[in-house]
């Protein structure tokens, strides 16, 4: 109810500081029998852990993943599994500025308003470090799906001006932005080195998709499809916007255009997304959403202090100029958190439902 | 869990299909003591109603709201407040051919594969009207939120292809669009009559806005106060794509630009909509949201039915052409019955937080 | 979150003061498919009713269910149930002396420091008239288990000083104190008859006993299957006490008597109560439940007035003497409603089980 | 959703099978500014470990809880709290037999037909080792509760067929029995002395009382005070009856001897445990449990195996005699998170509430 946890059926429970001993969390409701080692986690991990280019802060981070339960003899159990990554790169270092500061665009204000105090070391526990846990407990979500034909993959749609169209899912783990297309890697590189002689930061779009959707997941009314992986999605830091299919350009299409047609054999388009009045089509589910330019730059910033006394920030530290560019796990991962809930919620009350009409993609 | 609650501490339940009897609702967790009387819930209600100009559909729904416990001698008592709305305009009608086809975009495809089964009579539980419900209850935590000087207002940013600055809070009350400008009202009446000609719809972007937000509002990680308002305003029905702020225009933002610095007066910007960390600024909170064109149009379109056979469908009755344009009152809902349940969550932790710091807006 | 709903897949959300204008519940989660008709409710409603013997309230109730939404065509869609019990009865009358005073053993003193203020009128909300709403919700519960193998009776087992065994379900309906044993039903009913001459109440012990549950039901830890049963038994009006199976004669038994051992032909007996580890076992799962004397009797007691005061309370109306005696379907409905979730959470993780043991009873 | 988590606004959330390689938990929704310390934590871990005495299991369980997050600079941040206890004591053992046998009374039967599979290790989930992190998490919420003037202890009130009246609290901690008369302590030693040598083991019956509780705390309907303490502790290991104040006493109680009088100096008498109408009175809140015998006993017993096959069970390794005599703690650590749950609870919704009526004890 504190806000550190998702799900409702499939629960992931996190805990951590960017700057304190471990991370954990324990997910819970997982069903019996699923094969699982800690290198299928780790996979995911590592796709999303910085320093694997020059793109993203130089933190050394490995972030290696113990399972303490849950799992028995390689499979699940359906008892919670205890998720841990100690962190190792902790560097003893002098925060005596940022303690009395409020970093502009961080949650340093909005913390101390909140709780009166806060862990100040490396953003405690509003850093993004605390998606590591995301990615882990998703990638859990991820196999469970996977082993009933759901593919879930996202990929890098736009960087700060620079808008992607999507080639293949071949290109995307080829790269370090994880580019759907490889012609355009080299103006990535380029624009990402200008940026940092700049000293400055910019956002990014990232496109999630998930595939072999069955139709029926989803709730009416308030907990739509829809609307939970809207939630998912805009609690990753940074994310400023989410749209599902068409999504705001559906503002400005007439109902002819926006309506999805079927035949006998399909759909005709897939402007909705893969959802309809809340829950899944069957056609592939659709998501993109708005990352925000990082807000640590060297650049100096007007700020307060607790006190009420003007300051000038200057933000030190390995920060990534543009956190959209390690999101892509991040955003695959509350997709399959919020599909895996849906999966078991829907299964909960209509395990018995039995349709004739065939499904259409 | 069935996708029928609103929140966690502040929940609202509904029920009702389109065609049914009648709609209700149970409002609970409400602080005792609040005055609260039907014609409370019955100003948003009236805002939302179709008919009220020849740009809504004309169905004629009263839609009188009854006040059944929960309060006691003209203040709530801290006990569940029952609402209840009876449907008085269900026309008695020939169904036939909706009962065995999927209209395009609509729910009646993805309701069949969950439940193998529909109320098909006026989209059953998947209608718009279901919306009446959240109007009402809203109005209890747009009252109880205005005590303490939280006051929420939304209008129409854009119709169609025609986007609107705001100008005044005056205006949106004025004319049946929510419009926020009293000169682009001859436009948008020009345009939905063409759109009627045209026997077409269109999309709308809705904008929300709350003013008086204490910071402190939100929980970090997965229960964001942006993540929950993305819930909320994507549940409601049409709605595609969700943004806080700047939204998606910060993907094409700096760092240096984007930040909203602090002086001891306060924020010099608000391009992060009142929210960092997801946790409440003190600034005021702004989301957008876009709406798709209305999915029953009288242009038939291909589908199929039941057994798989294709069909052409052909919409009547009496629709919305832009179910944008009474959705404002709604977004004004989901906004204050997300803000409520957040200020019982902050005020159970944090009650007893006290803060030096001055209150930037 | 305020208390007012039950269950987590399979959820009832209740309203109504004892002399409001009506009770109201919302189920949600029921399966679709469902045969359902008012009169399903209306028989369990009809078992709970006061003034069908002269050892009951005289009031008169006659508790109309109305069902709002959720079936359509006869059989649950797989939306919200909306629930409607009118109420009738609501004499007007001077309330003077009940406004101002506690009455001993009633909530009047609880919720004044609760809520600052109360509905005085019949005990408002916490009158055992929010019962009904139970029993209605109870009876959808039942209707889906029975159509599963699983079968909900209860019975008296001790009224007062009276310990009554068991001897026959046919007995139970034909008197008016659920009494199990028809040769006791005259000394059931002199004790009363005396009871009313002293102007006191008594308590009673209530059994309810599940029969045809598969094993599996429950979740280990906090959620155990018991553990859920002793929330809803207790949350009734006047329950004191909560056993599962042996229960407090527990604490003097030795091991090697009370562990149940099992032969491939069954259990050999049933100590537990139907579960082992907070899980069902396939065994008949068997509760009992403390009841205490009604509150309101006309003797009168010391008490104080919400300005400190002491006065002398005197309670007048029409009471049961014995709120045991109508308390059995009360208690089916909660045991009802806690399996019926536990059916649906089971499912939601475990459909796919698949066990080559056989199930012993 | 699948058990592992208890409260609402102060969660916990637990993990860990008895031989896996460590315990954990997630305590969530603790206010900011408690000073804490794992020493805190470990005070109650103490006197709840096994091997203290010889009435209990000789195993070695240092239990040295550490705390991972939500502490900073000596206080709570508000933020989750994360608590790790390595497994030290994991015996490289052979569990040949109870890998395919069920044994009677334990859980072995239930958890194999629930998820088809189970990690037969010293009882994996199901052991009660498990309730270790109960009592580390149930140390903050005493903490922060005792801060507030609410004092919560337990003791032995019966060991078999001895029942032992409350002396003194200062006698509790003065025997390995939480034993309340320090005159009775020889016999109990005698009986358990006795029982070793009978191989047999005996059920407890403890008693919690929680002193200091303000009048207003629980929930109307269902989530009544006196209910979500029913459901706490009946989820404790072995419980099988939870009374309030006078419990099954109350059964034969008259009306005019059970209802507590009151005068303007407080409460006549607590047969109601202080909980009227499921909220709590001011007046001390007192709960009994009944704990069945331990299961695990040398005396061999009769079952099946895996393939449903006739077995004889002797169960060998170190186990408790009578799992009561460990059991005051852990009722004490419940009854501390439901109490601390309820606080946030109330006063989310109830903060502003003042009432002029005197606080009775």
């Amino acid at each position: 109810m504190s806000g550190n946890t998702f799900g409702k059926l499939f629960t992931v429970t996190t805990f951590g500081e960017s700057h304190g001993p471990a991370l954990g969390a324990i997910v819970d409701g997982c069903p019996p029998g699923l094969p699982l080692t800690e290198e299928d986690l780790q996979r995911d991990l590592d796709r999303r852990r910085p320093g694997t280019s020059r793109h993203t802060t130089q933190r050394r981070e490995p972030d290696r993943v113990k399972i303490l339960s849950g799992v028995f003899e390689g499979v699940t159990t359906g008892t919670s599994i205890g998720l841990l990554i100690e962190n190792t790169d902790q560097r003893s270092k002098d925060y005596g500025n940022i303690k009395d500061q409020f970093r502009p665009a961080h949650a340093d204000y909005s913390y101390h308003h909140k709780y009166g105090l806060r862990d100040y070391r490396g953003g405690g526990r509003s850093s993004a470090r605390e998606t590591a846990m995301r990615v882990a407990a998703g990638a859990i979500a991820k196999k469970y799906l996977a082993s009933r034909g759901i593919a879930i993959r996202g990929y890098m749609s736009q960087l700060g001006p620079i808008a992607i169209d999507f080639q293949s899912w071949e290109a995307v783990d080829d790269n370090p932005f994880f580019c759907p297309d490889p012609a355009r890697v080299p103006e990535l590189e380029a624009y990402m080195d200008q940026l940092r002689r700049d000293q400055d930061s910019v956002g990014a779009r990232i496109t999630v998709v998930a595939e072999g959707v069955p139709p029926g997941l989803g709730e009416p009314v308030f907990d739509r499809l829809d609307a939970e992986l809207a939630h998912g999605l805009m609690s990753i830091n940074a994310v400023k916007g989410v749209e599902i299919g068409d999504g705001f350009a559906s503002v400005s299409q007439r109902g002819s255009e926006h309506r999805d047609e079927m035949t006998p054999e399909g759909f005709l388009s897939n402007h909705a997304g893969g959802v309809l009045g809340g829950i899944s089509s069957g056609q592939a589910i659709v998501a993109h959403l708005a990352l925000k330019p990082t807000s640590s730059i060297t650049t100096p910033g007007r700020s307060i202090d607790v006190h009420g006394n003007p300051v000038e920030v200057v933000t030190k530290g390995r920060h990534d100029p543009c956190v959209g560019i390690r999101a892509t796990p991040i955003a695959e991962a509350m997709m399959a958190l919020t599909l895996m809930d849906h999966l078991l919620r829907h299964r909960a009350q209509n395990a018995e439902v039995r349709v004739a009409t065939p499904v259409l993609r």
